[in-house]
């Protein structure tokens, strides 16, 4: 019971902590009262969807999903979530195919290609390119720094699957990194795609400001470093098998594991897209609980779905008797969580452009009923 | 007989490569004829020092020795390259201490700072703050650059001595990373530090323009990514155990493993102290010149000294079947190159003002006669 009230807790601090700053400083867009955020956003069916607890509903249902919204001057608006992200995803293969061309050492070449071109969520991408656009950004603005982030991210996957790390052997549907190009040649290979990563970004991105560019290389470099995603990963790995581990520790390690990774996808594009300060925090926010929900999602998924189903391995966690949400406080209760972080990350998108908005709130829905 | 035909071939055209660029353009302090260099640079002691073949020289009195020359206005100037190496070490040791601080998590920290902290050479970092200097800059600003370079390196040794790679449980005389922490840690540790390494020198250099820092940033990664240190590395691990390998292969290895990185270092520097292209370009040749010498030197090395007298397991080139200078041109050729590269080193300085110049034409004196 005490852990039940522990996640009460939690979820009301959680709660509290995200309450969006609405003060009505001037040169923002965040100038709604919560009476008016309500009404401007969402009509009756989004509202209901929204609220609605079932988190196993159809993927394909939720994508093909349409969200309505009105705003000043327009009746009515239909945003297709999924032609959305299928012209995303499209754009973003295309950029990460040309940024990291098959050439010598040609093994080298094609491990990289191999996990980075391997079909994918690419839910980091284009969270970055939504990010620059929601703030009046182009696409071809934020591709560099998207890319760069589907190729640490890649580096991660490939890094997990090690034997040392999780050792699986099956990734996305096919045959793990270093069960194709050996253990030594994914080593170099992930490292490099950090590499690529920061080259990219720095050498790429056009017509953007080089004080902004030093800042979101600082912020990319911070969240995915030792004080960001590679300190959940350690946690996570370290914490594997003790008993002695509670909901702060499980917090702190998909916070920093997952969510610090949405963070630098969504601030970077929004920073490249000319956000202001308060923007970009807004965007924090947003992703900082489309992460932690991402990672809710997966726990669920890890011991709900077969690895057919997921195109990985399942009940690896459980397996390598790893932390979880649905192990510390059971699947109904982590469902519940789920809805929650879906509900407080659209909250920060209130007083957005509701028309640039609605690929976040979009996707917002998207992590909370995926399927795998 | 065609080996070291090839040899003298190779020699020539890398004499002929680095010919330095003389050309009298305006705003460059590279304007000395070929006389002028010789007699404006070195007395007859330092010279006859530099036409020495005792590769085998104590390190002690290398070290020790004065480069003397003589300069406009100044009759003598003497330089202490021990006493500037200890000075500098002490800065860089202190600068990456306060970079790492010990935090939660402590074990993933502890293996960060372990490798890092390290007694090490510390050749990259004094490099990128020798080359600063060179131009005109202060050792202050190119500290967090001269941090991040030896970050990468100590993930390139923390990876390089994983059981996948070149499984060595010996490093800088202490157990390696892994053997400590665990191989999971280590690989973790180490990409972490390559974060940091962007992180720190995108957050903590001063007194840079922008547009400077971006270029520096663009030209690390490409340098440590997989066109530059990355693709030697991958063909390094590659070729071992072939036969049908070549000098050609054999330079690639060492151009991109080492040298492009102690180019990273170089041109980093010299990009934050302020310097002009042709600056700039002249330190990629001195800085190629030497990251090649000293993994010549290092190849000798391994098959001249025993472990305990390198600190790390000695003959392992051998045992790995692994292609070296000595092993395709033979001990005596190996050292004949080495002097030439030091040499050639040396060359790309003239010019520059022969204070500022001293401590890197020691630098090429010291990676020559280093004996570990």
């Amino acid at each position: 019971m005490s852990m039940l009230k522990g996640v009460v807790h939690n979820l009301a601090n959680q709660s509290k902590r995200a309450t969006p700053n609405r003060s009505r400083s001037a040169g923002t867009k965040l100038l709604l009262s919560s009476e008016e955020r309500a009404e401007a956003l969402f009509l009756p069916k989004v509202r209901a969807f929204c609220n609605s607890t079932d988190i196993a509903k159809n993927e394909a249902e939720v994508i093909k999903h349409e969200n309505t919204f009105r705003e000043a001057g327009k009746t009515k608006t239909v945003f297709d979530f999924k032609s959305y992200m299928h012209q995303k995803i499209k754009s973003v293969n295309r950029a990460l195919d040309a940024a990291v061309p098959l050439r010598e050492p040609l093994k080298f070449h094609e491990a990289m290609r191999y996990s980075l071109l391997s079909e994918g969520k690419r839910v980091c991408p284009v969270l970055c390119i939504a990010a620059c656009e929601l703030v009046g950004g182009q696409e071809s603005t934020a591709m560099p720094a998207a890319c760069g982030m589907e190729m640490v991210h890649a580096m991660c996957m490939m890094h997990d699957d090690l034997p040392c790390m999780d050792n699986d052997t099956l990734r996305r549907g096919k045959l793990s990194n270093h069960k194709v190009f050996g253990e030594n040649v994914t080593v170099l290979a992930g490292y490099s795609l950090v590499a690529l990563a920061f080259e990219h970004m720095a050498t790429a991105t056009q017509g953007v400001h080089p004080k902004t560019m030093v800042r979101a290389i600082g912020e990319l470099a911070r969240l995915i470093g030792p004080e960001g995603a590679a300190a959940g990963q350690v946690l996570d790995l370290l914490s594997g098998g003790k008993s002695d581990t509670g909901l702060e520790e499980l917090e702190y390690i998909h916070r920093h594991k997952t969510a610090d990774f949405a963070e630098a996808a969504a601030i970077i594009g929004a920073m490249v897209g000319g956000a202001t300060n308060e923007e970009i925090n807004r965007l924090r926010k947003f992703s900082q609980c489309i992460g932690l929900l991402f990672q809710v999602v997966d726990d669920i998924l890890d011991v709900t779905k077969s690895s057919e189903q997921l195109g990985k391995t399942a009940g690896k966690d459980l397996l390598a008797n790893k932390l979880t949400y649905p192990k510390m406080i059971g699947i109904e209760k982590s469902k519940e969580y789920a809805q929650n972080l879906s509900k407080e990350a659209k909250e920060q998108l209130v007083g957005f452009d509701p028309e640039k908005a609605a690929p976040l709130l979009a996707m917002a829905d998207f992590v909370l009923h995926r399927q795998k």
